[in-house]
């Protein structure tokens, strides 16, 4: 009887780790004979704790498929971190107890950075305890922060939504600006690196006025409101996108702004509102601001096909990787050239991908700090390369949702 | 020689206003015994009574039909509406000599209710001041509040856009409700009516627990928080889709706060944190939240198929309507039936149309205010019928830019 495989989702979703998912699940059932059935975990890894499995075999073919066009965690995710096996030896156990019980080799561990550490933790539980399973973890992180591998599933899309929806707002200020509104600021994810911001960048290639502000950059107001107030002067508008990351030397978020409403209650907020309200402050601009959000992330409509494609390749790949014997593993993105854009898949040992934090490089960001260098944008467009729309039924796109059906418990309860 | 045409657009900008330019331009351009150039106001009517003219006979065919996949305002917009005769006399007069000198016999104005009352002031020119002008109105507002049409170009597109992203967001939420994000706010625009939350009342048939906070529906704060408590302990999240004009029941719209940043300022916020933190400080739960602001309306990668067909018929009825010898008329869409979809073109005296707003109907809300009717449902799944996506090129939309050859002035210059 071949071993049966346990594949989970971790930290936050995107808008293409569900064709991850669906490149795991295809490739597994194409191997029935050393593959048994892919138990996926419901809300990630706490699905194995609880031994909350959901037996996929009871999906149709035609239902993963639709994984690859569905945005978000088919089958839940979680932010969970296991503790390390000194700390806390009482959830390896019970991990290797739900495995034994459902017999389950392999281990495929989707996530990013946190995810990658406890892919880790389990890739050890062969040498530590004795108990064989082979852990490979498939990379997705909106954050693009993942070392070695040269992008991460969900990076590619976010940053196509963000630069197509900034270049079509400016299209907008630029109408308006005559007699109403100058400038447009948008608030976008990332709020260690700059990555998704940088995609707003590519805007400028378009003729648009843009300033980008980074968490990599100290905000300085003053130098802030006089570029803004040069781009106005030049192009009659402006566009500003701005990090929830960005912060001012002391390290607070732009977004704390210390305000109290009504009830004396500390009032939470974004970026964006302070940083409009702080030009028409100081230069009297109307404004208009947007915080994007869950919707960039979730934006499978216009999600990029090189990113698509990329997620089902690392997840159809860990399977492969898995078959070839391999444990403690990610398979990486490569990228072979920039243009035209070619990419292969590698692989990196878990130990070196672990909590370790890919920062943006600074020669991607331009001198004065509000813009991407040529650099930057060598990178970022393969990655936005090509529409890959899901199907639509009745005006709207056709999201699968599955019946994720349990599999029978066998050991008592858990507590997590 | 055949008459000139002057056309210009107004208000707020839509993702497919410059549909209706492309439907105005291509159709005069079929009609050179008819009609001669068309001239475009260079920021709106401001174009007009400051002799700042666009010659769109320097605009090749292909630019000009790329219009029909472009957003925004091609000519730029502008915020303006022209007093009574009676209290401004010296702007018609102004208007008169500039279509004079240009020798402009009709006027094709693309906007809103405001706009709607320009146009109509403008049709009465050869009537109160014996100068023959054919003054036609192409209907556009994202706010679908004109009259007598059974819709408007502009919000079949923004529908689409926010019930798709409302879908996919909640997909989001309902991946990571376990751990942590049960409640996302999207904050809609709409400051009187709620046709655009209502949209995202349409993720109800998709499964998705989802409130909506009407403009048409005084906010009661209790009886709301009771409504997320339920759905989140039936479904373990929720959507809460806010108009911005969501307001008390002493008119104050929920975004105003009252709340001060550092430096004692008033603090613009928007009404999507308010509720956000509303719902975190009486229940607890995790949230997200999203302004999509302009990049709902500007939204022309996710347009509605129906709404870019609609705005150019619109354009070209505007035109034929013309050579038919008409005059203070606004083309209408009239639907015939919404399953199957059938519409066709209607016209409407511009007597009936200015300056009247249409409502929601009640009946399109649900008992609890909190939801839409079927009849609701019935009314808007046609309006978001169909993609049509721009060409892509690098990852990104192709938009046009036009050249914008300013027409050479002939008269002093005017103060506005």
């Amino acid at each position: 009887m071949p071993k049966n495989a346990f594949y989970a989702q971790s930290g936050g979703v995107t808008a293409v780790i569900n064709a991850s998912a669906c490149g795991v699940i295809e490739t597994a059932r194409q191997h029935p004979d050393k593959i048994g059935t892919v138990y996926a975990g419901r809300n990630g890894i706490i699905g194995a704790l609880t031994e909350d499995l959901i037996d996929t075999s009871q999906e149709s073919a035609e239902d993963i498929a639709a994984l690859r066009h569905t945005p978000s965690g088919a089958f839940g995710s979680c932010r969970y971190k296991l503790k390390s096996l000194e700390e806390n030896q009482r959830e390896y156990e019970r991990l290797i107890e739900v495995f034994k019980a459902h017999d389950i080799g392999y281990f495929f561990y989707n996530g990013g950075g946190d995810s990658a550490d406890t892919c880790y933790k389990v890739s050890q539980l062969s040498e530590k305890m004795g108990f064989p399973v082979q852990a490979i973890h498939v990379p997705k992180t909106v954050d693009n922060d993942l070392p070695i591998t040269d992008n991460c599933p969900g990076f590619g899309s976010v940053a196509k939504y963000i630069a197509v929806s900034a270049l079509e707002a400016s299209f907008d200020v630029r109408s308006m600006a005559k007699t109403s509104t100058k400038i447009f600021v948008l608030e976008v994810m990332g709020r260690h690196a700059g990555w998704i911001a940088a995609a707003g960048g590519l805007i400028a290639d378009y003729g648009i006025p843009v300033v980008i502000l980074f968490p990599e950059v100290e905000f300085d107001k003053d130098r802030f409101l006089a570029e803004v107030k040069a781009k106005v002067e030049k192009f009659d508008y402006c566009t500003v996108v701005v990090s929830e990351g960005c912060h001012w030397p002391d390290g607070r978020f732009l977004a704390e702004q210390g305000t109290r409403d009504a009830f004396g209650h500390a009032q939470l907020g974004g970026a964006a509102p302070v940083v409009a309200n702080m030009i028409k402050e100081a230069l009297g601009y109307k404004f208009h601001w947007a915080v994007a959000d869950y919707l960039q992330r979730a934006a499978r409509h216009l999600a990029s096909a090189a990113d698509v494609e990329q997620a089902y390749a690392l997840g159809k790949a860990a399977v492969e990787k898995a078959l070839e014997g391999k444990n403690s593993i990610m398979p990486t993105v490569v990228r072979e050239s920039s243009s035209p854009y070619r990419w292969s898949i590698g692989e990196a040992p878990l130990s070196e991908v672990a909590n370790v934090e890919k920062m943006m490089p600074m020669e991607y960001i331009t001198e004065d700090g509000f813009g991407i260098t040529d650099a930057c944008k060598e990178y970022l467009y393969p990655l936005i390369q090509g529409e890959d729309y899901p199907p639509f039924e009745n005006g709207m796109p056709r999201y699968v949702t599955l019946k994720n059906v349990a599999v029978e418990k066998k050991l008592p309860a858990f507590e997590i």
